[in-house]
């Protein structure tokens, strides 16, 4: 734990003007405000970001993209009058803060990985058990405990956690303007319902690639928003269907005033597991800045980007040496390019630390983030205590932002054994004539194309709908469950060609291998191959 | 754990006719079906209820409530494909489920009450220490385990949670309808957030007590819903009042439909610690259903129901001796008065387990739950995988249902007594001249009016406002602070009466006392007694 760490002792030292690193963070905190500790403390990013985020431009303001809810929002009454707790002696009857003598945990272990045993065996054999007990900040042993954890909180979240993701934050990205903020919230899903309710209007548009996280559509729909979708390659979005979108906006004709949200998953992209290249995050910014566009980036899978794909016999491309190397070998966020203070980054810890924890974090500029805190005071608050305080035992207290990175490049060479188990697979069953596919660089997913113009169907007249949702019968029949790609249009079905999602988040190399077989004999048998 | 009690182990057999009791769980467990122990697997309360529930009649049907929002929401596409995963031996490819050995999390622990010592210095000593490990559910340990928890989920909540708190709620309730359900969720500020979402559209009215919780107020008028106070006495609404506003709405001077959801705290109300008997909320609840409304029960105190007051210096009356008598010493909920199925009933964990678990669950007609879960499902989704297991482990498989009533009894004496302290220093240190109150029966709080129009003040035009910040300033500078009743108005400020709520949840007896004369102080200086 580095508050007690003194300039000497840090690695690092951290100047005005250098960007933070893993190795300045000691100092970071050395030098900067204590952490507050009490319960439901006043906090924000400003606390615990370098000094050479300061010496960057402001971002844009923002005053006229929220919605008519969102501007009604006030600063919560009850929380205004916590200002007169600071008053020394002060005794109050104010609030409505339980005791945490009635609340019946005493104490919170967890049992996690000791690096570099990351393995579920060797945490089993030799894992660290972390405790949290309800007096370790007034017993001087932990800078938060369970009793401050399970007591009300901020919707910013507790201090503590917020400190990590915040220095996270500026490790990977370092967003290149002054006043960009965090704000955890109850995961990404939260987040996004939250970010549309913050900017749209019943009656509005959005813009989202065309294939997409069918539950990001569903999202949308119910609150009267409309999707725009936009063109994809095997890059993802492409900035020449977003520019003629923007550009042929007729109001008139859409009934609608054009759209200035773009929801975006960059990295892996859910369904089709497309990931856009630095180049194509630079043109896409480009276009966004051209029609003032603000840019959702939906990240989950940013850490599940894979090592190349190197085929079934070539030797596999050696990992990430230093945890510079590996920060260096992710393509750049939007949030890493925002200069406008225009991304707004939804972080998720789902895919590397544990989807059930319903703990997330979005990153944006401050205007933007002061919004999206007064809509979760009166909504979800903050994630639950239990997440938080097991998380910042886990990343804080023991890894550290080191393990922190230690762990993401272990769950990054996972990933690719499974992507490449997956690719093999398809390269030894799946029949050539009508299947294809490009090895995802990133991401859960595997999306295959099939040549449904092949079909026999077609000649008796099936729709591309029937056609897919027989093949996707055939397969269940055989065996396997893969998702149809039609599941996942953002407006309405596209005929031009046929897609299948299949996940290679969970099963086995053994029973991805065995799946995919299934599902080519599947396909053999529809296409009389 | 009961799954594996037997018919003749069970204390108390559970027939057809008879309303579930805590003796008759494990019979009725024992009979029903299995808990699902998979990952995100489907489940409602109907698997949990006890078949005297369907010999009721079912709720009337709400169609006609449901805002734009709510009808225009589907089912989740992806979550429809689980369907397919019952074949025997089919490898999903589908669903996007990162595999568990990805969790760094191998074991959680709690350390919490061994009852009867519920205090902490008992846990701290004598306390029980329940663990749950990534394969408890494969290694036949549990029905439930941290890799299951810390998974994706339905929004509904994971089963082995619902199943107790149905229990519980009939145990406790017994609604008089066939089809009720509940519905965990990500606590109860988030759960008002979104009924409301699925009931009002923009521009509607919607009921609420003249004070009422501020946060409840705040999360009402973002969404464009107006609200119309209902007048209370000291027993809070007064259904004459309700009756007044339905009877006399005109649609055309309002520029609103007819108002058709009533928020209530019925059980120590915040701010004005009033509790609803039960005759009153029999007379709301028969013009509720003259109007056609649906009652939003907000039941967050409804356990700090407390002994009677009996005075300083008179004898305490003895706590309940059975779990019998504790049920019956409570007062009917509007849950319990429900032939019609037109509550919605907001349950927590924060007053009586910890607010920071985020925890809470709703219980309505199925239809209602139905929608409310189509909300959640692109939202919070489901708590807290920590918080779901945390309280599965206290609450199903170390307490059990007589184990957390007798938790809810020691939580009731803890109350009582701070109640007295308050009121016995309000009797000992406030100026009867001008300062009056009552005993509150439940909850944290404690309504204290001030005769305002005695203030010298007045007399120099000062308005209400003026003289509540006046007042309010003045306990605060003598170091104490309680809050502005103002700050809890429904609609508007006002100015017949003045009031300020102090709060008995957090403070120490001592504290309280003093609290207490530093305000009564500050009272005699402002009213110049």
């Amino acid at each position: 734990m580095s508050p007690s760490a003194t300039l000497d002792e840090a690695k690092g030292q951290q100047s005005a003007a250098m960007p933070l690193t893993v190795d300045g963070v000691a100092a970071l905190r050395a030098n900067g405000p204590q952490v507050p500790t009490g319960v439901a403390p006043s906090t924000s990013s400003d606390m615990f970001k370098s000094p050479a985020c300061y010496t960057k431009p402001k971002a844009k303001r923002w005053d006229h993209i929220f919605s008519i809810e969102s501007q009604a929002r006030k600063v919560s009454t009850l929380k205004g009058a916590a200002k007169y707790l600071k008053n020394p002696g002060l005794i109050s009857l104010g609030g409505g803060l339980p005791s945490p003598e009635y609340f019946p945990f005493q104490e919170l272990s967890i049992k996690v990985p000791t690096p570099p045993g990351f393995g579920p065996e060797a945490t089993r054999e030799n894992g660290t058990v972390l405790t949290s007990a309800k007096g370790d900040v007034r017993d001087g042993k932990s800078l938060y405990d369970l009793e401050v954890a399970l007591n009300y909180g901020q919707a910013v979240g507790a201090p503590q956690l917020l400190r990590f993701v915040t220095e996270h934050t500026e490790i990977i990205h370092n967003p290149p303007y002054a006043d960009w903020q965090c704000c955890l919230n109850a995961g990404s899903t939260y987040a996004w319902d939250t970010v549309l309710r913050m900017l749209c209007n019943r009656g509005d548009y959005i813009m989202m690639e065309e294939y997409t996280f069918s539950s990001a559509q569903e999202t949308v729909l119910p609150q009267g928003v409309n999707v725009v979708a936009i063109k994809m390659d095997e890059q993802g979005l492409l900035p020449g269907s977003l520019d003629d979108v923007l550009s042929s906006w007729d109001e008139a004709a859409r009934g609608a005033r054009k759209p200035f949200v773009l929801y975006t998953i960059p990295t892996g992209q859910n369904p089709t597991g497309a990931t856009q290249q630095a180049e194509r995050r630079k043109a896409i910014y480009e276009v966004a800045q051209k029609h003032d566009v603000i840019i959702v980036e939906d990240e989950p899978y940013y850490f599940l980007q894979m090592q190349p794909y190197t085929g079934a016999d070539a030797e596999p491309v050696p990992p990430p040496k230093t945890h510079d190397d590996f920060i260096k070998s992710l393509i750049p966020s939007y949030l890493s390019l925002d200069v406008d203070g225009r991304v707004i980054r939804l972080e998720s810890f789902s895919k590397v630390l544990s989807p059930g924890s319903r703990t997330g974090w979005i990153v944006a500029a401050e205007q933007v983030i002061e919004r999206f805190i007064r809509n979760c005071e009166t909504s979800s608050q903050n994630p639950s205590g239990f997440s938080q305080i097991a998380f910042f035992k886990l990343l804080d207290e023991h890894w550290g932002h080191s393990g922190y990175l230690d762990w993401l490049i272990d769950i990054r060479l996972s990933y690719t054994s499974r992507r490449d188990a997956m690719v093999h697979a398809c390269e030894q069953h799946l029949p050539r004539e009508i299947a294809s596919w490009n090895p995802p660089a990133a991401g859960m997913f595997h999306w295959i194309q099939v040549d449904w113009q092949k079909h026999p169907g077609l000649a008796s007249g099936k729709t591309h709908e029937a056609i897919e949702q027989e093949i996707f019968q055939a397969a269940v029949d055989n065996g396997v469950l893969v998702s149809r790609g039609s599941w996942f249009t953002a407006s309405g079905l596209r005929e031009e060609s046929m897609f299948f999602r299949a996940t290679f988040a969970a099963a086995s190399a053994e029973s991805i291998e065995e799946a995919i077989k299934r599902f080519g004999d599947a396909l053999r048998v529809q296409f009389r191959l």
